[in-house]
């Protein structure tokens, strides 16, 4: 069986970081294992401690077990290019959010930027539990809320594929080639002293 | 001289998780002390590393050291409320993010979300660091724009005060009552499986 690459031996980072941050990456080949009830925990519980406007916390995550009733559901939300992949992932997540705080009824606007935090806590933790975490726009919003029955006031921004790694040999022909970690700009096309002076 | 609060004493996960999200908090006590320039590059450079829709990696980070000459334009854009105690931080930072996509111009749904991956990998970097990270929705959005040169087709989402550690009895007296790590929502009311199930 082919094995997924190590991208701490592909990735050089520029400067002194936490490992885990090379770590995390979003790999495709997923091998269909069931992630633990207490794995599923981990993740949530990592998402919980992030920061958040007056710590509202807005961020909600749906999910399902590959063996429950709720995971055609949750399958049927993705467009045919992530399913052909996700079919063998363990977990599949949306993530919502508030969109109005609880406290005044008011518009949040943080309420995506707050989500995200959360969200790379949980795919950190995913990383450092050895699974994979894989991030998607490519589903269907609209739907999402009708076939999980969210409310009015709640909005989604992606999905999550959470599995253990898989074998890149079983995927189709055509997704083998992406997957190898990808890398980044260089920081100075992303972080600069004073008044904005990138080159857009 | 007092000192901040562990987080690790104060705060129980639930369930198992890296420590470094447990140690990640917002104080606002900080020693006024500078930030050097390879621990300014090790922020952007966790942060660079998040995942993003297409990679397009859209956030963008501007900052002033505390004794630079683009401190006073950055400091002025905070409310009073966060003035009071950013006085002491080492580095401030706006956080931005590319509205559309560079590949097509189209507009990119997630760059709110993607940029909030990218900034809670900078503030667990910090964290490990030993650095307090305290993010901020309390700022001048359109000033931060005009002061910074902007152009059109970025927006702000949050600052951020980075600091070393300072004594909290040196706060404001109302502001002490604040340094200590908040709490969080219980993991069902943020997570759950199969339709939405919250209680809102």
């Amino acid at each position: 069986m082919a094995t997924l690459p190590n991208p701490l031996e592909l990735r050089t980072p520029d400067h002194s970081i936490e490992e885990l941050f090379i770590k995390r990456w979003s790999p495709r080949a997923l091998s269909g294992d069931a992630i633990t009830a207490a794995a599923v925990n981990s993740l949530f519980e990592a998402a919980r401690w992030a920061p958040s406007s007056f710590n509202e916390q807005e961020w909600r995550f749906l999910y399902a077990h590959n063996e429950s009733e709720h995971w055609s559901t949750f399958f049927d939300l993705l467009v045919e290019a992530n399913q052909l992949w996700c079919k063998n992932a363990g977990v599949l997540i949306v993530v919502f959010s508030r969109t109005t705080f609880t406290r005044n009824g008011k518009p949040n606007s943080t309420h995506e930027f707050d989500t995200g935090l959360a969200t790379q806590n949980l795919m950190l933790q995913a990383a450092a539990m050895g699974l994979v975490s894989h991030a998607m726009a490519g589903f269907d919003r609209g739907q999402s809320k009708r076939s999980l029955n969210v409310p009015d006031g709640f909005e989604p921004h992606c999905m999550l594929a959470i599995g253990h790694p898989g074998d890149p040999a079983e995927l189709p022909e055509n997704y083998q080639g992406m997957e190898t970690p990808s890398g980044r700009k260089q920081l100075p096309e992303i972080a600069r002293e004073g008044t904005f002076s990138f080159d857009e």
